[in-house]
């Protein structure tokens, strides 16, 4: 469904927990981060018209979302303050052909796994949430489950709009999209593996 | 209220009205702008809290605008297409000085500003519509009435969102803020009247 090469494993859920402060800066970043990119989609693309709806609405959306993670990081009384930028989607994108139109749906593929890759951490933080919380209820906890869970439908739906623009922005037979995909795929799971792991990110 | 030096000429709307096509594709370009505008401010001020969730607001609001002008213009059988950017914002942007807190405080002024104007020209233009509408009803008429009358209280708000913030992010006395406000209103006149008048713009 989420077309990732590799999955992560289980344990980074509970480690993630582990230092929630950080991993929520780091996803607020992500949330802005996404909603730039989905905007200058736009910018760049003005002659593909299929575009500016979907990376209009979804702009929005993750706009929303960072507000939903600004809101909590406060709650907790944390702020949003400058972060070292991760260089998880750099080094993906780097990936991405120089020539049009490969270089469109390489962008949007790569987009696509960022999502996918967002809603697979999403899900092992909510899990790992539901089992700790299973042990030790509280406020806290649910409120963390409630945006989790909540937001990691919303990623796996991006995932699924970036390839689904892909298809009808670029044309391609279906199955080599599907082959870039999977290279692309397997290029996002090389980069997670060399990403360093001091940092408590979303996508270390 | 919206701390105008200089009015536009009531005809402009008229005007505009006879050029509704351009006007609208302009219109769909300064909605982008602006919600591109207020992302990169959170970018850049990230030490300003204050700015994180307006201006995250502000963007996602953009959108919808800019979502509602292509819709209008896809229905009247255009599309949204590159435009040669008018120089009206970065004119205007040219007067804001170099050093902090100085320059914050007159990014958001013009920001300000360039939302007055808008306010206004879409007065003209929901002034104009009406009158037009009255002599020849009809469907278009109405549906781009409905359009004009319905943003231009959000662009007043809009106006006031950046005042409020400027007070909020910038040490300053309610004076001084004030006199700076009407040197930067009286030079967003002078650029307005400068503008080029041969292409119909939402700032020409």
């Amino acid at each position: 469904m989420l077309h990732l090469a590799a999955g992560t494993d289980e344990g980074w859920g509970h480690w993630a927990l582990e230092h929630m402060d950080a991993i929520l800066l780091d996803h607020a970043h992500c949330e802005k981060k996404a909603a730039s990119t989905a905007l200058s989609m736009i910018f760049r693309y003005p002659g593909c018209p299929q575009l500016m709806m979907p990376m209009s609405a979804l702009a929005r959306e993750e706009l929303e979302h960072f507000e939903l993670v600004v809101g909590l990081i406060r709650r907790r009384g944390g702020e949003f303050v400058r972060q070292e930028p991760s260089p998880y989607a750099a080094r993906l994108m780097a990936a991405s052909r120089k020539h049009e139109p490969d270089r469109l749906l390489d962008i949007l593929l790569c987009c696509s796994l960022i999502e996918a890759r967002s809603c697979e951490r999403m899900q092992l933080i909510a899990g790992a949430l539901a089992e700790r919380g299973a042990e030790a209820p509280g406020h806290d906890m649910h409120e963390l489950f409630e945006l989790y869970d909540g937001l990691l439908v919303s990623e796996a739906r991006h995932h699924a709009t970036y390839v689904e623009l892909a298809r009808g922005c670029v044309e391609i037979e279906e199955a080599a999209l599907q082959q870039r995909l999977a290279e692309l795929a397997a290029h996002e799971a090389t980069v997670l593996e060399a990403a360093p792991r001091d940092q408590p990110r979303m996508h270390n």
